[in-house]
């Protein structure tokens, strides 16, 4: 028995007891005659004090010790004289009767404490000792109360966990698939899942009902900041029911996760806005609804006055900042610039200054004061407000204008990490048309069910068919989505057609899928979350990274481990495998 | 809303309501004028009745019924004339208003009940239809509700479940990895982890203190019965921790599994047994206890009485097979034949029958009766007993030994599934001599500890040297095992000595393990559990296939997915891959 306690449980109730405690040296204090020692684990940390009347082996000990070192101490609880409020063993310290080293460390390459000194990759590098820091403790922590909170809810549901393959079969549609050579299947290879889609589809068909799983999904996709070469989804279906059915259970489970986890209580059901609407109005599928600014459409308003830029552009929107009449011209310019930028790409950007006497825009020259204010107006501006106008196609205009009403969210700080605003996207359109490839792609996945009333349109006109699909946003984030999917075999050879599969393709690639639905599919959907993005959400971070105790950088490297890594030639010789170093 | 209850709900107290309910066909029997129709879901089966009096278009639906037809029911509860007491909804059948056939179903190409006509290949490629079958479905319920036992009982002893990462490093000790060829770093893989051994040790340096995860893990292994490609562990790992408290933790942990998932309570403490004393009483380092048998050595006795083969052999032991005295030739010649399997290799087998007033044995003309009495008597047999004995290098032989135990215990039915005889394996011995290499492998892993009073033997025999390895062990069958890890980095380097690694090949393979312990690691050791065959040995199968919703078969293959298979050259040549077709 290495202790008696962790560095977290002693108080002032503990007074005059002998412990022994076991962690790792913090801080070193030598305080004349006296050594305090900060001794820290996962649980807390405790201070320790070597007197001037410890024994002598105790004060060598205590003079040998370094940051890092693991250190057990035997000795008496007794009462601090001046107390640390801040920790919750604030109240007492150990006299320490005998100081055994555990273990000792070289020199730390960066600080282990709240805030680090280190350098992204060197603390990636050491990942080991970064994660012994309180933050990442506690986002891991977190990581593990959360996971326990959805599997004891969905459990209490009658939903089962049942564990799918990672060996599975490449299929061509979504990302590009990881794959692993098969030895004793020469020549074929296995795909790591995107995600068990057809296998939780055939959980279903093959009876059970209400299935969910908290797994890992992999995408060799070249990675952007925030994503990960292997992540975490918690994935589910459901059986005989529609989307309805659906919403209800998981809208009842993410108020379960915010009361658990967060202790914070959704009285009211959550907002659930068409897709159509989030685009017109945010500008964004996954709006952020912590702040309102709106967009409104003032197209039919602004055209005609003689402004070419209106005058030539499909589609005129705006919005309201509420309280920023006062930006400056600097201001003003910095977010002229932040649209223009290419991520961005916009071409302008036009404001009104809304003052309770008068309105000033950058396009006075085109318009009389009486009809700037009917502009600002129509957008829900107010005195004192800034209302920011752009234009061009539709979807590119909103979806710039949503980049603005971010940016300007964020510097007005209403993007408060601490609150949460979910909602649910509806009706989302079931194809999208790549102008590139020349032909529609689905929008969710292939499985997914058109809206009844829209299947007449599927052949003549398949982008305004809307679908069964849904996706739960929360503060501009897309936390998970999914969809009611299709269960009649007619129907999905309809919608492979639209995707432009021709029936072989489609067997060879669906096939497994397609005869399972021959005997006895039962109506069902179901949607999956992003676990780590949850994490996240949760914890209040930018960063996925810190939710994930072992993840990759951008070049999809685990520089700790060094992988990948070369391997031996005789493993390649094994797998029927030849390298070349250029493409082809 | 597809249902108002399920296919188990209903019972006598319902009679008189309205339901609707939806499920598949299990059977549908016509009896007059009367269609009975068995629904089925995975809650349970609910008779549904079809009446003279139903509509028309009623009743015509139900003559279209086919097996496993997904159908919506609306009708009354009624309460059954002939009721089925072995039925959970026996007392009541549904007079059917309204039947919807929901979807349709091929003649599926087996039969879906408790028992099914399919040979094994037709079942794995239509798995999903396999899996409808009860015993599947009662299997995978029984897993998710493991597994949910394992967690609540984990997290309630402050383990934390931290995911570790599916694409790692390659490493060269233990089976074959899977490997995972990089797109972004060229030339270069990842590996599938065998094991999260390492980066649970990592976790421990990082100060996780209690850590556990159930884990996918995957071995490139020539397969045999029972082993999958792919696998589960739970995996554990404790800091600040000796052998004591990790096998204290886990014996209770065993004992909330048995008491929560089949309601078996085990008062007294598990067996605690020497590797030593397993293999000379039990031939085996994983007994089964769920009966006696318990070998004993004769060599002294029954050397140098002119039998050439005990007088040549190294080691000489038996058993008494309680109550076999009756056994007939043909069944003494049948088990004569057991042992000289080649899987057994046996050269032949001894017997003693045990009468109250005579012996007689096939040894007989180099021993006295009283002679044989006393080895009878020596292997613990009372008349009606039978005497098994064995001979030959002491290890070989008592391996030999266990499998003629096993085999007549079988044969005796002492092999009881519904009986549990759990015990811990300890002191395993570190090292393992491997003749065709002429080296000494780690039994368990090379971070395994030795124990302390046998240090001194590292160099000098280390072949005597034990570990700190533990493995916990039912019915015959090991399901978990262990160690306390070595955290000094010289005697990890020892080790390593011992087992032919150059310091440059340890740090290259270990590197990142060692420099990690060159900063604090504390003293730590955990073990992992085979969830697959826990799963199996409480739900009473032999196969751990039952157990998992899409095994794969013994060529690796998923025949069901048709996985794995070719992929497309482009993506070869993303990978910097090209293929050959025989072995260089």
């Amino acid at each position: 028995m290495y202790r008696t306690h962790t560095c977290g449980a002693l108080r002032a109730a503990n007074v005059g007891q002998t412990v022994t405690l076991a962690g790792w040296v913090q801080k070193v204090r030598n305080l004349g005659a006296m050594t305090f020692i900060d001794l820290r684990d996962r649980y807390g940390l405790t201070q320790i004090v070597v007197e001037e009347h410890s024994s002598e082996e105790t004060r060598r000990t205590a003079a040998e010790l370094g940051r890092e070192f693991v250190l057990q101490v035997t000795g008496r609880v007794i009462e601090r004289e001046s107390k640390n409020p801040k920790l919750p063993t604030g109240e007492i310290e150990i006299a320490a009767d005998a100081l055994v080293i555990l273990n000792r460390s070289d020199v730390p390459p960066f600080t282990i404490e709240e805030e680090s000194d280190g350098g992204d990759d060197l603390r990636m590098k050491y990942r080991y000792l970064d994660l012994r820091r309180p933050p990442l403790q506690r986002a891991l922590i977190l990581r593990h109360r959360m996971a326990h909170a959805v599997r004891t809810f969905l459990d209490g549901e009658g939903f089962l966990e049942i564990e799918t393959p990672y060996l599975i079969k490449s299929t061509p549609e979504g990302a590009r698939d990881f794959v692993v050579p098969s030895r004793m299947n020469p020549n074929q290879f296995y795909a790591l899942p995107q995600s068990p889609q057809t296998l939780k589809q055939l959980l279903m068909v093959a009876g059970y009902d209400k299935y969910f799983q908290i797994v890992r999904c992999f995408r060799d996709e070249d990675l952007r900041a925030d994503r990960q070469p292997e992540f975490t989804q918690i994935d589910c279906e459901m059986s005989f029911v529609e989307q309805e059915d659906v919403l209800e259970v998981f809208e009842r489970w993410a108020k379960h996760m915010f009361r658990e986890v967060l202790g914070i209580d959704f009285a009211e059901p959550f907002r659930r806005m068409p897709w159509i609407e989030a685009m017109e109005k945010y500008g964004s599928d996954k709006p952020d609804l912590r702040f309102g600014m709106e967009f409104h459409d003032v197209t039919g308003r602004v055209k005609g006055h003689g402004f070419g830029v209106f005058d030539d552009a499909e589609y005129v929107c705006g919005f309201a900042a509420a309280g920023c009449a006062g930006y400056t011209r600097k201001q003003i310019d910095a977010l002229t610039e932040f649209v223009k930028r290419p991520q961005v790409g916009a071409k302008g950007l036009i404001w009104i200054r809304v003052e309770a006497d008068a309105v000033k825009s950058s396009v006075d020259k085109f318009y009389t004061p009486d009809e700037v204010r009917a502009v600002a107006e129509a957008c829900g501006a107010a005195a004192g407000d800034m209302v920011f106008l752009m234009s061009g196609p539709k979807l590119r205009t909103l979806t710039q204008l949503c980049a603005l009403r971010l940016e300007v969210a964020q510097q007005l700080g209403l993007r408060d990490p601490k609150r949460f605003a979910p909602l649910w996207v509806v009706d989302f359109p079931m194809f999208e048309w790549d102008d590139e490839t020349q032909r529609f792609y689905a929008m969710h996945h292939p499985f997914t069910s058109p809206k009844p009333e829209d299947v007449p349109y599927l052949e003549s006109d398949p982008g305004r068919v809307r679908a069964n699909a849904y996706d739960f946003v929360c503060n501009g984030t897309e936390i998970g989505g999914g969809s009611i999917r299709i269960h009649d075999p007619k129907l999905q050879a309809a919608i492979f057609s639209c995707l432009g599969f021709t029936p072989e393709k489609a067997q060879e690639q669906f096939g497994f899928l397609m005869n399972a639905f021959k005997y006895g599919a039962p109506p069902h959907g179901g949607l999956a979350f992003g676990f780590d993005r949850l994490c996240s959400l949760f914890g209040g971070s930018e960063s996925i990274r810190d939710y994930i105790a072992f993840p990759k950088n951008n070049a999809g490297r685990d520089v700790m481990l060094d992988a990948p890594s070369a391997i031996d030639p005789v493993q390649l010789d094994e797998l029927y495998l030849d390298l070349h170093t250029t493409a082809k």
